[in-house]
């Protein structure tokens, strides 16, 4: 029986672009938004989820942070981080018009915000309107042939929407990532034989019994002695109000039989509380795929 | 002369929420992103500029943060701590419409996934649709009375648009609070003498010369040992590709002359890179205001 993989929909998303980087023939089907997608996989209604665990156009890193700590059940299988590029895109039979000649950009409001320079550099005179997301604007244009009108957004969209690519890369900060997560409820690591496997790590929560100074490095001191690597940090504000938090961590490692318990099991001494997310693999897509558009 | 205020626009904001908690009459321009609103402020078109310094639906950290990074010459001076508080609202002609019977619900999709929960259980059958923000969607519900919709937006948004607030506070967490932090040329501390001061706070970004395990944890000695309060500590990716990031500290003081430059000087001369965003009191809006559209 084939596997059905939820994502954050629709079609021409950058998590669409992580779906099919990393899953084949399988059965996709786009939700509307992360805590549906969310929500299907814990009822066992699909097998996957894919959905972004840092902030994107289409979503953001609360939003899903939010819904996995409440899901509980479900686990982090899988990773796929995908470079954020953006393009200037026009309907072909408008594709031999000067940039100038434009008379509206269409975008997301934060693809419009990514493109700032560009824009204020080169094109300063075209009016640039907001739509609800990158894929909105795309297919607005490719319905609005009449128009001399471009969308900001991603390659897979261009392709989507049969969209020319006119400026490539227009986005004013290189090395823009972000990491997709997949989700499944069995807490079994998902490997891809698409992609070159980068890493391995595992994600914990850990919340500090009271907001005291240094409690945070006492915290660390676990992870530093045993030599194991951090490469995210992030303190996070508790659903209980101002002033109390939790740390999200990601250890660069496997999920081992000795180290990573023993941290976990000193944290906890100290009156922590901790959740393992997942330990699970990640991979880099590589970003090609724009020359497919054009 | 009067000053100027910059903000993420349009009105209806919750943007424009912590502008009006923050100032007075004082002239007050939106902006159309985040980009646009500092590079004002930078070129002294306006003397203050407010902007999320955490995820909203309006805009992300990230790009807050790589536009002052690049700006340097802006400083954090104040900031505004608002709490999110998403409600459902119609046209006045159909307040006393049961809920049910509504067609569509508008709202921005960040917005409608916080409202994730209450949407399936109370109102399942109605179709929630996207729009580009949620001043656009009760704008949309203004102009259409003749339409039995709803937007999710805030209580501003009610006020603007002169809708009813027929379901208070639908957001699926509660404690959801953003931060709005006040740019501006000169780095003098802004007080407002309409809120009251929480606290005080000095931001930094901090690098590392190498991706080492124990690195951060050396770091964090430094305020450890110095009895430093830390509220906010978060691993960034830097723009110059995959592995390589910086920190982003919130130390709970004010600057002073000995303790933090202390501390940061034997950051730097362990070969780190710190930059001063700002040192600045800040002040938390109390969320009430909701009873003024219903």
């Amino acid at each position: 029986m084939s596997e059905t993989i939820g994502y954050l929909g629709p079609k021409g998303t950058f998590t669409k672009i992580a779906v099919d980087s990393m899953f084949n023939g399988e059965v996709k089907k786009g939700y509307k938004n992360i805590p549906e997608c969310i929500d299907a996989v814990q009822n066992k209604e699909i097998d996957y989820a894919v959905v972004p665990l840092e902030n994107t156009i289409e979503g953001t890193v609360n939003i899903t942070l939010d819904y996995i700590i409440q899901a509980k059940d479900v686990k982090i299988v899988s990773e796929v981080i995908v470079p954020i590029r953006q393009h200037l895109m026009v309907h072909s039979s408008n594709a031999a018009q000067p940039l100038d000649k434009l008379s509206i950009i269409y975008s997301h409001p934060h693809a419009i915000a990514q493109c700032h320079a560009y824009l204020r550099n080169e094109l300063p005179n075209v009016k640039a309107n907001s739509m609800a997301s990158t894929a909105a604007a795309a297919e607005y244009v490719s319905k609005h042939p009449e128009e001399n009108v471009a969308a900001i957004a991603n390659h897979l969209a261009a392709k989507e929407y049969d969209l020319s690519i006119v400026e490539k890369d227009i986005h004013d900060f290189d090395n823009n990532h972000t990491r997709f997560v997949v989700l499944h409820k069995e807490n079994a690591a998902l490997t891809s034989n698409k992609l070159e496997e980068k890493g391995y790590k595992t994600t914990i929560t850990v919340s500090l019994p009271s907001d005291r100074p240094g409690a945070l490095h006492q915290v660390l001191s676990a992870f530093a002695w045993r030599n194991l690597n951090l490469s995210k940090i992030e303190s996070r504000p508790m659903k209980t109000g101002l002033g109390n938090y939790y740390f999200l961590i990601d250890i660069e490692q496997k999920l081992d039989e000795v180290l990573i318990p023993n941290a976990i099991a000193e944290m906890e001494s100290l009156g922590c509380s901790v959740e393992i997310l997942g330990s699970y693999p990640y991979y880099l897509h590589s970003g090609n795929g724009v020359t497919l558009a054009i």
